[in-house]
């Protein structure tokens, strides 16, 4: 199976932009100068990717531009304001100015740090995302959302800023190691469950190619990724309705890498464990099947996720973390939930009682 | 002559918002309950406001609402992203969500970091502006732009983020030190020099009355300012343009600030000078006359403003920070200067040689 380079587009009137999703579009020149502006560009990357893919993002760019750098430490436990200032100290040492833009080149981390800087230096300046990670492709570089974490809670200090254009090179995979690229797994994985019954068949049928890391079906799982993600914020930018549902085992997901400190699990493995836990909640609510658990159950461990969570957090670490969640409203837990495989629903009435019940068995005292 | 209690409008579609300037409106039970939306506020004020106002606004809140404190340092020294953390740690650790409502009590500083705060929690939350010093109240506190600063720049950090309503109560200002009270008529005079002859000529005929402090005058001369400034932010928001006008005096006032330390000058004695230079670069353009300059010269003196820069400021140290302003596109500065007295224009015209040439006299070695 082929499928061809393909551009999505995240229609969001004057702020619409494209996704390209190609072998070597990472350094195509022709199409980071249609997508920068001014005469400046600062790139931000961390010092894992940097030495793999930072010289050929250089040589794509015009060379009449003034390029800055900033390399970041890499991992979730730097993505806080402190390491944003970084960013800040090279652009304003090196004098970039209002028109200048930001080039996000790493996985989530980076483009949520790129991306928040973008849109407070100088109240705003262009960006563009080149993301590196499985998880970054098929989630975090594409909707807007940026931000840092603050020790009491993750992505809790950012804005919603969208960028000019998102650069998507599945070839850069190559170079990720594997519990990097199950963790982004996940988040695909995820776009099934929610909306898409027929991609979480085709998913499971492809198990396999994915984990062999298959080129096609690679393609056409971050394609259909990114297509629903596009879809969902289109419809609802600032998440006031249905983008919450893109959140599905995020809040239980929050909470673990909030309890255990940032950078031990990564994103997509807290989220792979959260999503069990929504699931599970699920069938609780008699919507899903014990069946339709144990299968996904199965599934995330063939990948090597995590399918339940830490085993030293105890109910008070659960409440507090899950009781500070932005998708916490006027002292409402709103929680993501399955209505079916592939139907994705918002609660807001589980209440701390269910919610303690729920998650004993989970939790030490 | 008396004013009556006014409301304006800033009109920005669906971010649109109202400027209320009454005596009193302060604790106006009825109008804060209007715009604050949530069952949460966090209320931002400084240790030198909270102990003249705070109390009154907190009775004013309707009891059913959880609120939180946060005090700041007072001084231009302290708008830092360090001291803006004060603020997501408490509203963070008193468990805020995406619905509270932040309420920044106090001068530039303070409003500029609530509003910047509230633009980045949990990716931006509702904020009301309730200024206490004049400056605040005819400019800062209008118009959306947030932020802190930044060793290398002033206001370098931030975002346009417009509140849901502003508070003026002319009342407070009685307690505004004479300092500060000055400090704020530069900025009043600004909107007659940049787009209002009548009004600049009015505010010359009443200056004795302006610094006594009278309140029919002074509410008019809010009034005036707010206006002016309401028009301009509708027609440019984001600064493309005419908004620009709204800097006269603030290239080479921010460089004053920075090159001296934040805290040393006020914001609006920087401005005083950095005005007075305007108005000179714009005779030796043969704009203006000599005779402008030195009518606005000796009325900023009876005010106790500054009318020239520091001393101690070298020609390297003006280049330095004047071409890392926000105002600088594509290497280019663009700087406002005055066709006539009431007539602003941007131009972009200014070499570094006519620019070096113009601060020799104004500069150290």
């Amino acid at each position: 199976m082929s499928t061809p380079n393909t551009t999505l587009n995240v229609q969001l009137a004057e702020r619409s932009y494209p996704i390209y999703i190609e072998s070597g579009v990472l350094d195509d020149s022709a199409r980071l100068k249609r997508h920068i502006k001014g005469n400046q560009v600062v790139v931000v990357s961390n010092t894992t990717v940097a030495p793999l893919y930072l010289d050929r993002l250089l040589a794509g760019l015009d060379p009449s531009l003034q390029v800055s750098q900033v390399l970041l430490p890499d991992g979730e436990e730097h993505k806080t304001l402190a390491t944003l200032e970084q960013i800040f100290d090279t652009a304003l040492r090196d004098n970039h100015n209002r028109s200048t833009s930001f080039i996000a080149l790493g996985g989530g981390v980076v483009g949520d740090m790129a991306g928040f800087a973008a849109a407070s230096y100088q109240r705003g300046v262009s960006f563009v995302q080149i993301p590196t990670t499985l998880l970054a492709q098929v989630d975090s570089s594409v909707g807007g959302k940026t931000g840092v974490n603050h020790p009491l809670g993750k992505n809790m200090i950012g804005a919603f800023y969208q960028p000019q254009a998102v650069f998507i090179d599945p070839d850069v995979l190559d170079s990720l190691p594997a519990r990097e690229y199950s963790a982004g797994l996940a988040e695909v994985i995820k776009y099934g469950l929610i909306c898409d019954p027929a991609f979480y068949e085709w998913l499971h049928q492809h198990s396999a190619d994915l984990l062999a890391r298959d080129k096609a079906v690679l393609r056409e799982a971050i394609k259909r990724s990114c297509a629903a993600k596009a879809r969902v914020v289109a419809e609802d930018e600032r998440e006031g309705g249905i983008r919450a549902t893109l959140n599905l085992g995020h809040t239980f997901g929050h909470a673990i890498e909030a309890a255990q400190g940032y950078g031990q699990w990564l994103h997509g493995e807290a989220v792979a464990a959260g999503m069990v836990l929504a699931a599970r909640l699920s069938v609780s609510r008699g919507w899903i099947t014990d069946e339709d658990v144990e299968r996904l159950v199965t599934w995330l461990s063939t990948m090597s996720l995590p399918t339940s969570p830490p085993v030293d957090m105890s109910t008070a670490s659960w409440k507090q973390h899950m009781l500070r969640d932005k998708k916490v409203v006027d002292g409402r837990l709103r929680l993501v939930l399955l209505e079916e495989i592939g139907q994705a629903c918002i609660v807001d009435d589980v209440s701390e009682a269910e919610l303690e019940s729920f998650l004993t068995p989970f939790s030490t005292v």
